[in-house]
């Protein structure tokens, strides 16, 4: 299958102005319209649309279907001290999400540190876009959350632990460093990227359902059975965001979560520690400088290895489409066009 | 090589007396001296003697070097709402870190979060230490440490970047639960301890001088080029690991620790969260249970698989060596005792 054949370019505007026109008609007030359209839009703009422009008709369904409520907001649980514990009331995931970063940056501005939970949210999309929330205005952000059950313990067969992906943002240059991993080593928007171009795994990412490791993206989508990152180590940090997305925000624990049709009900939690009130701010950036040049003197494996830090190319891949389009799958945008 | 051979088994209390005796000798006071041994002692208690008992001729040999300061104490540097940034002063390790546990719940206990960092320590031995001793206080603890220069970037050669542990320990049943993991696929106290057994890793643990992939952990030892744990998922994990704890203490990154001879001055970050002062604590052991009692319904992958959280084998392994005395290599006690 030869995927260029099929894509095209969709003008940033353009993408955003149909999210919004869509999500104005499902009941979205047109100030939450506009910031949940700018998210899809931007998540495909920085070339992670298999949580931007891919994923939402898969949004859109789930807003039918009522397991995402567009104008369900957080309402706050409890508070004490620096910590804060939110409801999200089964609100559109990204809306919750960008609003307990605004509420932890909040805290932390007041405390030095602040941690903002949320109950009962929905799928986040891209947790790097609350990475970049937070580091471009000067925060540390911590944040993660957990999933349905989609990738076996080390060991097992079943899939009983979530990817449950994990977001490190530091500021950098008015930008930032951003880490967003999920705990299998593909997660399932690159599996299915890699199984929609026809590619097999750079390494083995699962078993398939004769209990064999593979490197075909579609015998693991088929199996439910990722490889967890690190063998045991992803398995292990995956249980313990698990805990402690539930136990922090007193929401459901993947076992909860128990269908992945709508993913609703997802537990999650946010860090927010604010660079400013450090005794070394002055000092923060030329350290971090120093860091990123200490690493890029690194010596490549091979000639086609590049040295970069997490979220390095998102600038590059902005660039880009800002000035040639967002490139869809033809079949996906039609079907958003016509929603 | 057959390792039970030359191995022997000593008491609990014969080995921390052993140790108390050498740390007073090396100007420890009597308090300190005795903290100290304890921490090796139960270190190799429960299963980790690559940082306890077999470090601990290392850990001497650092203060007769003048790396480590026998009477070295944490100054505060900057205190700021919930966040306090601390001097290591170049004391050991293990007592610097078993400090700033305390202050963080301390702090925890009065925002319900809590951060201490440390700049200007050193190696704190196992990390999992502080979990236990945090958790078994019902506070969970996040906390990780940087290193030397000892894992090289994903898809370079050269070693820049740190194995920079990293634990998050949640409190269970009087006990703990706990994530003790290093960045590279296998620890250096675990490659020893595989080439001193004589046996091959049981997957792919870094690249050879040829730059080939290797299951021989001697080689490993000898290239300085173990594997990150998932790929690039453990060596950006590992970035952003250093990055905060340097940024977060004010202290050294991994590239200014340049030496890992000593792997002085390094810098750690402990975050501690007091479970008492959430809404949901009364539910909250329950919902632990129910999460472990769902991972322990995995259906194993092979007759030998064990599905395990991490840190459950520690209280069998803890019992057995309390019982029949701790299982040291006769060369290294016999070394310890001459001390």
């Amino acid at each position: 299958m030869d995927i260029t054949n099929e894509q095209i370019r969709v003008p940033s505007d353009q993408m955003k102005a149909e999210f919004f026109r869509i999500l104005l008609r499902l009941g979205f007030s047109t100030e939450r319209a506009y910031k949940c359209a700018e998210i899809f839009m931007v998540n495909s703009l920085e070339g992670v649309s298999s949580h931007g422009v891919n994923r939402f008709p898969r949004f859109v369904k789930n807003i039918r279907e009522g397991y995402i409520k567009p104008e369900g907001m957080p309402s706050l649980i409890h508070r004490t001290g620096a910590i804060e514990q939110w409801n999200g009331n089964l609100g559109p995931g990204p809306l919750n999400a960008i609003f307990a970063t605004d509420r932890a940056m909040k805290v932390a501005g007041e405390n030095g540190i602040g941690l903002v939970s949320l109950a009962n949210t929905n799928h986040w999309m891209r947790g790097g876009t609350y990475g970049w929330q937070a580091a471009r205005k000067g925060f540390v952000l911590i944040c993660w959350t957990n999933t349905c059950p989609n990738m076996p313990a080390w060991g097992a067969k079943d899939p009983r632990l979530g990817n449950n992906p994990f977001i490190i943002a530091v500021p950098y240059h008015n930008e930032a460093i951003v880490l967003d991993f999920a705990m299998s080593q593909f997660s399932y928007g690159k599996l299915e990227t890699f199984r929609n171009e026809g590619r097999k795994l750079p390494f083995m990412g699962g078993f398939n359902a004769d209990n064999e490791l593979t490197d075909d993206p579609g015998e693991i989508l088929d199996s439910w059975r990722p490889l967890p990152a690190g063998y045991w180590k992803g398995s292990g940090l995956s249980l313990l965001l698990d805990i402690l997305a539930a136990v922090i925000s007193g929401g459901f624990s993947t076992h909860q979560i128990s269908t992945c049709v709508s993913e609703s009900n997802i537990s999650q939690v946010f860090i927010a520690i604010q660079l400013r009130s450090l005794h070394n701010f002055p000092a923060i950036e030329m350290s971090i400088d120093q860091i990123i040049s200490d690493l890029h003197k690194s010596v490549p494996d091979s000639e086609t290895s590049k040295i970069r830090y997490p979220g390095e190319n998102v600038i590059n891949i902005k660039n880009e489409n800002l000035k040639n389009g967002i490139p869809v799958i033809r079949e996906i945008w039609e079907k958003i066009v016509n929603l």
